[in-house]
């Protein structure tokens, strides 16, 4: 699907973050459609819950460098309720990635994990590997995208790039 | 209570963080006692909550920068579950204050709510104003310390120098 003008947002970094890996998808939409200029993972090698945080921080502060985004897609806070621990613990790593929105004038949007999955699978209960599978079709990607953090994120921006392209259609 | 020599430690932050109000407190215990060098609350203005953990994190960063503190000390992560949206949101500041810890060096520690109020009253639950009390009394201190979050900074940061004094003894 194309359309002429998106939105005033060029730039889509979609973020899955994780205390181990942090997932990246950088997307450029300013042609009406949604094109993959890079994907990856944020290593935390620290030894601490601090040094790990401040890894995750520095990694997406050079992604933010590289590409200047106009806007930050994270998956909703609420989605992480069923482990308490770890959604503070993630709350943690997100809260670093905020911040790094916040320095660089970034709007932070975020989509209920059910949302992401509905918009790229038609299913809000997709397994990982669906989501794989459609974030690969959809972008037109030579591989699939891996590790599924990488597909997550990938999928969470371009989620926001579907909700604002709807709004304007 | 003095000893001759309580740690390598020097200077402790305590950090009560809140999205609103972040109280905090600067211990210097390098005479093996503990002085009050300084204590307050950082407000976040910001209206998103990006913004808001940016404040956070831009008053933490000068309280650092001022004093050079050796260590931080905040509450423990698990003290919070009986709420979880304000648990994950409290993540959220906690991630930005640890992450101006790893910058700068410092090494994080933390205790559980109730062994700070219990250090410092006897009671692992003593009320908000017994807490105030109690720290203007411990630090010898002009005025009750206020708001309560401030008094709670204090009370973290003390706890660790106590606990830090109790291991040498």
């Amino acid at each position: 699907m194309k359309v002429d003008k998106v939105t005033e947002e060029k730039i889509i970094l979609g973020i899955d973050p994780g205390l181990n890996l942090t997932g990246y998808g950088v997307l450029d939409i300013s042609s009406g459609r949604a094109k993959l200029l890079e994907a990856g993972v944020i290593r935390s090698v620290g030894k601490t819950l601090e040094t790990r945080i401040k890894d995750i921080y520095d990694g997406v502060r050079e992604v933010v460098a590289t590409y200047r985004p106009d806007v930050m897609a994270l998956e909703q806070l609420y989605s992480l309720y069923k482990r308490p621990e770890t959604a503070i613990l993630m709350g943690h790593a997100r809260g670093a990635i905020c911040l790094a929105a916040a320095q660089s004038n970034m709007r932070v949007v975020s989509y209920a994990a059910t949302k992401v999955k509905k918009t790229m699978t038609g299913s809000g209960r997709a397994p990982k590997d669906q989501i794989q599978r459609a974030v690969q079709l959809e972008l037109r990607l030579p591989r699939l995208p891996n590790p599924p953090d990488v597909a997550d994120a990938i999928a969470i921006a371009f989620c926001h790039f579907s909700e604002a392209r709807r709004t304007l259609l």
